[in-house]
């Protein structure tokens, strides 16, 4: 009967998710639920909604909601954290002071001034929940859905050593999206993805030991699905693997696609033809922080709707790992996920001790990333341009470096490609002074 | 319908068990199992076996038999090697020309000049099977029961690149053994192994997060347990973990036990005081070896018997992992099994590429070794004084250099203990010039 | 007796410069130097001139010529390479051709469109003398002083393994810049200097244990100083450290300063207001092939003052390391220089196996690289960007790869700083289709 | 003016000739030399002697004398260890315990019990020292001279990253002992010695590029010559390689020479048939332990000798590396020693962070392991045999942990050659009863 522990409960679409997938693996149906959030008024409609889901489908499950961290810790077997630190108010500093400096971020939650920031805020908050967990459930598994991934991840190894893995869904999203487009059933599929969370790539993707690229190399010859994915599309023309994060997100981790807004929205924009795929605003800057803006007020509707049975229940498990891994553990029948866990040597062509996304094998013993090997050369180039940020990043949260900081920043390849030195380091200082509240390890 | 390749499928009892194993794998039922060795009486014997199987079980699945190595490789999915190079005339010059000079081996195939010369019969017939392979069978994954297993793995990882694992039942069965020993059920039993072949170490063995090392303490101070396992009762007590190997055999590869033949017989062998457990011939010199002469006239009763429905076959699964391997990656359904496989860095502590056996993640893209991190230093300076032969083995066969035969054995624990260096050497010549038949690679 | 031969000796300076340095060297003076040029012409005029440094200085040194590389490195004990495959007509297409571009390069010999051609030039030639060396001269020294450096050893060191050093002054030169600067002796100056040729850094500038840097960062206040070097002086201050490239060529390995020709000559020149440091016309493209071409016709000037005695032979060595390390080897006086290696774990945050440039010890045994650890993270970062697009050079010219050269180019921290990937893609395909007479691996 | 501190300068041997040697280096002849020892009686008879030496010498050099660590290590430029802890009391317990079990040592101060409780004894008052340098002379470098080296200097790195080196003359009495053998002027030689302290071996041993191997292959065959060094011949011709250590200390790094008194008695001694090298008593067990207790009595008469004028003063510096070093850093001209160095990469095939005798640059910088590369694999397996105890060894002691301190003594290949698991755990315990005065972590 695990304890199962959400850090920042109130993100209802994460909490429903992955709630109604635990509540739908068998071994799991007994285990207990404990919801944590500083937002009371969110905290109390996940409870509510996790109570409805239990009630609905008729189960032992108990579910607890608190908005002490400590409580909700203790004694826990798994902690999933899926806070945002600052919320919406943060995040539109971290687009707009940017976009003031010519850095023109699309999502702008994992790389760039935003993702940097994004970490310095939440990196202390990460932290002190291994503190409370290091006293309270010593043996826990650290599951992190916070962004920025990689940087998250690598600070926690760093500075814990706690048993940890970042999870997303990166990998299964574009694994899927590529059967579609070559019509091979996804359970057909065998792949191998590795890299960085965010930039990993599909080093195979084969229907057993058949090839698969080719006609992945076919399918975006095709209007329809080049329009869907423009920039990884071209990624993938010009580097020779697809990757695994969508195209607006894609184009804000390289330096050629955002070199100004003009080359944006007169350039980019219009390449993206599939309306269905509007990741986010079609790569437009601010496009998510937009598409979370606009969703604020659907929060509550989604939640009505599900709670009063307007909209049903799910009855299938999505493809979050979240309740897999809980599971696999649980049940000591192994599986294998794509997951976040310090570069002990698996992917030999990036640093040791970077975070490195690669599969894992699950099983009673937690998460355990395999070697992987060598990346294609041209990969690790440009994962390395993103880990240098990443790093220095960690370090100047850890040792509380301002410096570091503006290191990190003006490593950034789309900072670095639009902005001098000077600019790059007055841009840091006004987001520093504007953000102070959140980044207690730098007074 | 995968195709099944066995290379020395003369051998009755591995042949007998992963073909039962594989056909009472539902995924596996319509495969074609295919038999080569090059004793057309014994391939017959094993072929009639295994289509007694078939029929008795009334499945699909198609055998056939052949003495041609390459039609037996052609187009195989997967490859399973269980031959003897030299039989049991070279395996009985192994044990006794050491003898004449003091070394007193129990089994003799793992290390010491028993290993070192097996070694140096096998690997040219390993690498001679993946030149088939390469030609024949690009994509399929050579399994191998053959020992010494690290050293031939490791040949095969440096001369090859091959796709490969190394396989062994030490682990299940001294899993299952303590678990016995402490009175709890095996499917509660978790635990992490790591080392090498033959000299691996239980680093966790739990129930959930309770340490069950302290009842293992507990019964190995029973005298029927440490009466059972009186050598690796001893090593676990001195250094703190448990053995994979069994007594007689674990004796072999520490300087500690067998210094003179006086030693063996009246100090070790009356340790032995659980008559079922005689493993084998209670540790004496060259116990194996007078096991194996005494079962070969048992082959043909075991087979008649099972043919004749005499004996019942088996209707469940073995604990190999042969056929778990298969079955994973044909269904892609992920297993964790322990295997040996090149160290890229798994297990810290001991050099990088040499042969490890440690946790592997088995899915759809075959079998991957996970990270382990340090062995506790005890344990990784014991493993380094056996990988200090092993690799000084794989040099020598692979460069054809007679020199580096005597450095692995001046190297081995067990001879150094016993004699002097010109002692070690006229040795080693004597086998050389014995043995010469069987080793090509130093003419 | 030491045979020291020049390929590329036509090049006045460096064999002039090299040749008086060894012709001073005590230890050296009775040696044999063997010129070897393509071209009879400027290779009769270097022999004449070394003949005169001889007849001046009443010594017993030797000096030949031949056109026959084969010849000259027949039985050589070091062999100094100073050849340019090419010439200037290559070099002004590596200008301007990205410059059509937008590439805005003002040495372009390093890194950049420009380096990576000037690579895939230079690489067949140095395998090609390589491969005599291993014939005629196998225990010989190869002493290249041909950029890029970085990519020209890398590619010698994984293809052949041989003994090599890269030679540069950029160390020399920046340190007694800086001791100039703040006015401390150079002989009282020690420091530390790593990272990678041309983007090495000065880790410890010191006089004892006295750090030097305070005063460094006063000098740059100075607007003479500041005016002198203002692209170093702006990376210094902005991350931490000194770097040993001058400020034009500086400013092309990172994407801040060359963003658009208008950036380069309304912002970035003017800032030279030190006329003394033209390097080379202020920053602007193009500027050291420009004053490449100014000189052509200066070498028949420098080449009769010196033969005819208008200008007086020097007699004092200079800062090269050439003689230096001649001496040392020959003499078994240990001597101390920064030179180019591979990267054997000596800077433990750049990828193994890359050129560095770092402390060196010069003895009997050859030039060898010391251990210095890790970079400040933010140099190692920097150093990243750069090795991205040698290493990816180095595969291109090894394995013939054109693919490769195009991935090198996108990396390119400038290159990408400006285009988009067609259009990079399409200015690599016109370097490759003007430069194809120098380019055989790729037929 | 350098302030080079002795602690243990009571040895009057060492600081006589580190000393003499110091104040014969012209560039240091102003020195103040501070001795410190926690025997005034002792401390006073060094002060003499070396207030002898300045005087005689009529130099402006300066000593002083004081038993207060704290005082000597203040301000001081470089700090030399030659203390002996526990003296000859301890030194007598780790020869006589091990003999009663069987384990017969000859010098008994490297490896085997004797080392390792040598160490025991040695690291806490190396680490106290690096805290009261960390306090008073946090440049300083450390020069040990104690053994058992490799474990001292290992724990320093470990437990302080202090600054420091490892000194020995093993490296250069061979050299000089091998060239004597060949008959070539030991200023034409060249070598490359690289392994483990007293483990070395001479990977290279040249005249230019004319390999000496072979004349020491010849010289070895004369009887006079194999009389001289029976086991280190004997070692090289079965491993290929000549070692460092002298062949009474050699013989108890390995198993093959000293399984029992009788072996030694009448097997190894009499093979000692040069009487000139009676290193020591011919190999008998407490050789050396004998040899120090005889000279006890003579370094008062050595003393007095020498301060009468009865003996003369040395006008020559030894062949220590001891004010070499300190003069290259001193005046910043570069030298070359074979230092003992954590082991960073620069011998690929042992241990990382192991402690490796290498050649070191000395310069301004201090004293930096120069790159290496792989040994051959038969010297790696040898070494790490050793480095399996000195890891144990280091670790036992800085954690405080008497099981380590079993672990390290089950696995010296001499004590595993000859005792049962039991017997050496006895002996162990007795060795930690006996000297419990001198082993403060272990209360």
């Amino acid at each position: 009967m695990a304890k199962i522990t959400f850090i920042g409960a109130g993100s209802v679409v994460f909490t429903r998710n992955l709630c109604s997938d635990i509540l739908l693996t068998p071994s799991l149906q007994d285990c207990t639920i404990s919801l944590m959030d500083i937002d009371p008024v969110r905290l109390e409609r996940s409870r509510k909604l996790v109570q409805s889901l239990i009630d609905q489908r008729g189960l032992k499950a108990h579910v607890e909601a608190t908005t002490d961290q400590r409580e909700a810790v203790k004694g826990a077997n798994y902690v999933i954290t899926t806070f945002q630190q600052g919320g919406l108010d943060a995040y539109a500093l971290d687009i707009d002071i940017p976009r003031k400096y010519g850095v023109e971020q699309c999502v702008g939650d994992t790389l760039g001034p935003g993702g940097v920031f994004r970490a310095l805020r939440t990196i202390p908050v990460l932290l002190d929940l291994c503190d409370d967990m290091d006293d309270l459930a010593p043996d826990a598994l650290l599951l992190n859905y916070v962004n920025p991934m990689a940087i998250n991840c690598w600070a926690v190894a760093d500075a814990t050593g706690r048993p940890h893995v970042g999870l997303c869904h990166s990998v299964q999203g574009t694994s899927e999206m590529l059967a579609r487009w070559i019509g091979v059933p996804y359970d057909e599929i065998s792949f191998v993805s590795a890299g960085i969370n965010h930039q990993s790539f599909f080093l195979e993707f084969r229907r057993g030991v058949q090839d698969l690229y080719p006609l992945i190399w076919e399918a975006l010859e095709r209007e329809e699905i080049i329009g869907e994915e423009p920039v990884r599309g071209e990624l993938a023309k010009y580097f020779g693997y697809f990757v695994t994060e969508s195209s607006g997100h894609a184009s804000e981790y390289v330096p050629y696609y955002r070199k100004s807004a003009r080359m944006i929205n007169e350039e980019l924009a219009p390449r993206f033809t599939n309306e269905a795929d509007h990741w986010f605003d079609f790569g437009r800057t601010g496009g998510y922080l937009r598409h979370c803006l606009s969703r604020l007020h659907l929060a509550d509707q989604d939640f009505n709707e599900l709670i009063s049975g307007v909209k049903a229940i799910p009855t299938e498990r999505t493809h979050e790992y979240g309740s897999m891994i809980i599971e696999a553990m649980e049940t000591r029948r192994p599986t294998r996920i794509n997951g976040n866990v310090p570069n002990t040597g698996l992917i030999t062509n990036l640093p040791e001790g970077c975070c490195v996304e690669v599969p894992c094998l699950v099983d009673d013993n937690g998460v355990q990333g395999v070697y992987v090997g060598a990346l294609p050369t041209q990969l690790a180039a440009l994962n390395r341009t993103n880990i240098n940020v990443q790093e220095l990043t960690v370090e100047a949260s850890l040792m509380g470096s301002r410096e570091a900081v503006h290191y990190a920043i003006m490593m950034d390849p789309l900072t670095a490609a639009v902005g001098t030195l000077p600019q790059i380091h007055s841009m840091v200082d006004e987001m520093f002074e504007a953000q102070a509240q959140w980044l207690p390890q730098f007074e």
